[in-house]
């Protein structure tokens, strides 16, 4: 038997049948026309966004569209939210259709001109990534008669310690190396495009307090110190996110409170603040990873040398992440349950495969569970962020997966 | 410096521009109407098919559709090989509307009813994974008054040795264990089924002619087991593929003269030949991986601390296998080249990544180039299978790949 994650708060104390958004999933399961079927519950969202505002009183709220770019979802998450960061023209787009344009802004290190001059004639913040990209832009606007708006992305000196993805403190294609921000600023500023501020990325998927303090702090001191070698107040300091979700079985969740408190001190003593700097903080899994659930139905049981498979009919073409396929070293288990016998004691152990070809696709490993037939659907948490739209949709030919959001009540 | 992968044979040895089939990547770049792209060599893919038909003349040849369902690739493919196999309905459609029902098995562990159903009406040959999935399509096969065509997968005792992918020798989710294999076939005879014979299939991804030729072997041993304990001769023994490809440096390819040679000879010597059997190997990767070329465009330079980096408009949204995110615990490098440089000797160390806001999209890390600039075009081979359809195309929310195919002349 090998452990699952934790269950996000939502559903951790459920017994029965499962429920999303107070509906039972079989509800869920008719209204969406069948499984596989991913049920994103707003309201989780919408908690995640309010714990953020409890505690962050004075830092911008963002949203990364690339954790979940639904346009059920983004429509219901745009007012819960004072920004969105999107990561290419297709995502700009979609935010364009909930947010006006002042409140995007466009990070990605590999922007074609075709993407620059849509953002420029869009008027949202573009997040330059290296010097070529911003006389790029600089281009683009003359020819357009627009002034850019431009911000800039820099590599940071640090890096989020424990983070599952470090950005920050190595050679890094996001942004321009720390020690020439100053420089790029005072040319984006020379040239007349109105300067949005810095872009300050150094790692995500962290859970440990201290390390995101820790690299807040030193993202305030290194803005500090670029606005100063520049010469220049930036008018927003985009803090980067990388607050975490407990997938793993003993993961234990980001203490935002402290984070919170922390930063809102370090904040007080900027004298950027004094200056008149906003703050934001851009998250994408943070607020919506745990408000998602992937249902799969059980189309077979089988036993083969003494291991029990439950085969369903979904799996790593709609969850790559849970199959353990995307950015981790070693497969562990997401958590799953039985979806009709929530808080049941566990009968076997079972091992929770997809119906592809290939032996990566697995969405659960040597699991224990109640017992389970041919029919039943097993749910998979944390499916919110980094699922249906990171998954290899086409391969093996089996149909997309059905999306469907639990509005707010 | 990090190695990069062999080129395949057809582009080697070329200098200057890249061509495939024989024109120019510029070329193939305006006839798509732009980057990224995939080009598809059906001239390769035929070689390939001819090299299989050279050294293995009583052998039937079935390509895997799963490596590459490219309608245009696939009517291409069909008229090369005697037979193609299916892992999904969406994969039997495409496969029917090339090749006849006769010539095509659906194998895969979690087939939906509505699968069998479609399989049972059109009469192909359903390569069942499990009793209960055995009885589904006998029940569904009286329902449609249909008698199913029915051969049994079984999970061998063997594995392959130094397969990319064993799925042979341990607990599965494919096939039935050896031991409940008679017994599944006497049922299936019994219930009055069309049996059509065995797929056994212990691996992927093999390069070590020794390792195929010792599973090919047991394989056929298995067969004569399964056949003398069921008392039935199967019409086909379909003895799975696992073929490699040289992805990395240091791989070289498979002894194909070597295993076809040693195929006749075990087939000369097998009982269930001189009974009637016809054998198939089903092949995907090692038919279509060296026939793809993807096209990128670099859209910046830049440096960070000292390492240079390509961003190109291309990455692992269309070639998630290149990016080491699938199915690979070490990252190595896929072969690339500088397309309009070929066999021009290296300037400089670069890592080729894409445009996504993630450390995971790189094509190519610290890799010996000759100097590029803006606008080049950066050539990943093997890119003929598990790329365009096995991504995660709508990550961060880029426009798909073009695709295009090189016909025969």
């Amino acid at each position: 038997m090998k452990p699952t994650g934790p269950l996000p708060p939502e559903f951790a104390s459920q017994s029965g049948e499962l429920a999303i958004a107070g509906r039972p999933t079989h509800d869920w399961v008719a209204a969406a026309g069948g499984t596989p079927l991913f049920v994103y519950d707003l309201a989780v969202v919408a908690a995640r966004a309010g714990r953020f505002r409890a505690n962050f009183e004075k830092i911008d709220l963002h949203y990364a569209i690339k954790a979940n770019p639904l346009p059920a979802l983004l429509a219901g998450i745009a007012p819960l939210v004072d920004g969105l960061d999107v990561a290419s023209a297709g995502e700009l787009d979609r935010a364009l259709a909930v947010k006006p344009a002042a409140a995007i802004s466009f990070a990605g290190p590999g922007k074609r001109d075709d993407e620059l001059a849509a953002a420029i004639r869009a008027g949202v913040t573009l997040n330059v990534e290296s010097e070529g990209e911003a006389a790029r832009a600089l281009t683009l606007g003359g020819r357009l008669g627009r002034s850019p708006r431009l911000a800039v992305r820099v590599n940071p000196d640090i890096e989020l310690r424990g983070s599952g993805m470090k950005m920050g403190g190595r050679p890094s294609p996001f942004g321009v190396d720390a020690d020439r921000g100053a420089a790029l600023i005072r040319s984006i500023v020379a040239a007349g495009a109105d300067w949005r501020g810095l872009h300050i990325y150094a790692g995500s998927q962290a859970l440990d307090a201290a390390a995101v303090i820790e690299t807040q702090a030193a993202t305030l001191t290194l803005a500090e110190r670029l606005a100063d070698e520049a010469g220049q107040v930036p008018p927003l300091v985009n803090l980067g996110g990388g607050f975490g979700v407990p997938y793993f079985a003993g993961d234990t969740p980001l203490d935002i409170e402290r984070v919170g408190a922390a930063l809102a001190e370090a904040v007080e003593r900027s004298a950027l603040t004094a200056a008149g700097t906003r703050y934001a903080i851009e998250l994408g899994r943070w607020l919506v990873a745990e408000a998602g659930v992937y249902l799969t139905r059980i189309v077979d049981r089988k036993v083969s040398r003494g291991e029990t498979f439950l085969i369903t009919d979904g799996g790593l073409n709609h969850q790559l992440a849970a199959s353990g396929n995307f950015g981790t070293v070693v497969r562990r288990n997401y958590p799953l349950a039985l979806a009709h016998r929530m808080g049941a004691p566990a009968a076997e152990t079972v091992s929770v495969v997809g119906p592809l070809c290939t032996p990566l696709d697995r969405l659960g490993d040597q699991v224990a569970l109640p017992a389970a037939e041919v029919g039943d659907l097993i749910a998979v948490f944390l499916a919110g962020a980094y699922g249906a739209s990171a998954s290899p949709t086409a391969f093996l030919g089996h149909p997309p997966a059905h999306e469907i959001v639990a509005p707010l009540s």
